[in-house]
């Protein structure tokens, strides 16, 4: 459950010094309340801006199962919104991927994932509500960590019911909106 | 407190059993991980949904300090983030306020909130990010619990720089960037 | 050029006294000129504010042809969007609707009609740029003019392809990015 | 008619091709409907995508007075939104300003200009309604046209009254609607 969290940030980390969030008050944390996620589709876009193609990462999840999904991930104690999201950004797509994050931080969907069927998304570890965005990344994408690849589909492919029930935790009705929100369908 | 308002929950409220998220724990909560808020500015509209007034409330806050505010408390485990909204507007503004809560709940900003200079807005006792409404009540309001009083203004009137300053956390920013949204200067 | 038109007009209709915008004049406009149009895809809210049902209307269109479609129409000269939007529920639901347009006049999406290739939406008359908005109704609904029907279904009976097909000029997909805006699936 | 895809800038225009849009038809054209308006504030951001400059535009308006203004345009006949916001950023800001326009191409506000007191905001000429957009800028600026200077300034500076007022046609309420808007007071 969660395990490699953080020795991924650069700079000094507010839960590095002493404050170490470690495994057991992280899982203690998720019984008890909702964690604040970031998501980001990423997306190339042409010179209009158009989006093009659509970027879904496959990856490992806690349980070993591979599966698609979108960069994400906690926001930590003392990181910003844009922080934690350039940070999961970077970590999920190599330092070279150079994402453009928006001018403003405003979400277009949030989804909310629990263990419950309170929610419309399903996350068997915790409660987390997530603020998602689609992000346009203009350089090269070099999956790390337990991200082991980047599928780059267009908007049309990508609305695919086969695919869209690939990704993880109910994802694909995100991935449905986002393409509406994009007015590419 | 709240009684009956998770009928979105089905199942058992996690902090109604006399005190799930206890003092300690949530105490420690609030030092290690971001605290998931909503706020909501309550207003009024006429008939063809313009706004014509903005409540502030006055309260009392964790210090016995007066200040005016909005709409505000933490999304618990097990809560939806509609449910949370409804459940403030109904603990603030009485049980006769009628809130009417968007049909999609995309937030108009994101505010930050922490006792470190990190972010925009100030708050002494966590670090919270709050997903910022703006929702229209269409009957009576009679603040309850630590709601001294709901004040309602013009958008115009909102725009005192005085009465801006008076609010708590660096919110007259948020109040300010809402009347933009609101396209009434 | 043009300077000081105005005195007004607000309440003398501009269309409704015989043509002050002829047959021949409009012909003209909708050659040279995008037209802009407001549209509204009426909703019924449960008392949270969740959708439970998405109205389509069943109209007669130009050309004859009975089609599914939104509340739809064009804004005025001297007319605000907010009225125009006013105006347009009015006359296909009837007096008794009784709309809530939201206080912050922003559309979910913007979509663009032409009867040339360049949009991704149809429309033979002219090149038409539509503000799409989602309205709660509280009333009773009865179409008038040209509106025959409205019928209600619920979000996830409206993302049924074949319902979506039968939205004229290709507002099946305008209804798809409601739908994902909503967060119901 | 459907022969111009790129009619979205620099190549062929479909209003220079002989279907020209005369004086005389602009002028009747603006008696009689609203006319479809974009407009962009540029804005220069850091590696993080925060917005550390925003642009204003010093230009002389019709009446050959100088004004601070937006970049700012009508959308022609046959063209896109976003062709249209494209060919007016290269227009006013030069061929090397590199615009991103946001991939959904969703204002953040809608203003409506007009000679009569019906809107918010003031223009002479016509009763236009514009889509108001944020866009980025990451090349040189070299104002072209009747665009006389491009002055950069911090958000900050930006809120200062006097500044705000010497935005034509009381566009001052827009910029700080956007101010607002980006979440930097």
């Amino acid at each position: 459950m969660g395990h490699n969290r953080g020795m991924d940030l650069r700079t000094p980390d507010p839960e590095s010094d002493g404050g170490w969030l470690g495994e057991d008050d992280l899982a203690l944390i998720r019984r008890r309340t909702p964690i604040l996620y970031v998501e980001a589709i990423p997306v190339r876009v042409d010179a209009m801006g158009r989006v093009e193609h659509i970027g879904l990462l496959l990856r490992a999840n806690d349980d070993g199962m591979i599966a698609r999904s979108f960069v994400s991930g906690r926001v930590h104690y003392g990181e910003t919104v844009r922080g934690a999201l350039m940070r999961h950004l970077e970590k999920d797509l190599g330092a070279m991927a150079f994402p453009q994050l928006p001018a403003a931080l405003v979400p277009f969907t949030i989804a909310e994932f629990s263990p419950m069927p309170m929610t419309q998304f399903h996350d068997d570890r915790q409660h987390a509500v997530a603020l998602e965005f689609i992000v346009p990344v203009t350089g090269e994408c070099e999956p790390r960590q337990d991200a082991l690849e980047v599928t780059w589909v267009t908007p049309e492919e990508a609305k695919d019911p086969d695919l869209l029930d690939e990704l993880e935790g109910g994802r694909g009705k995100i991935l449905r909106a986002a393409i509406g929100h994009l007015l590419r369908w």
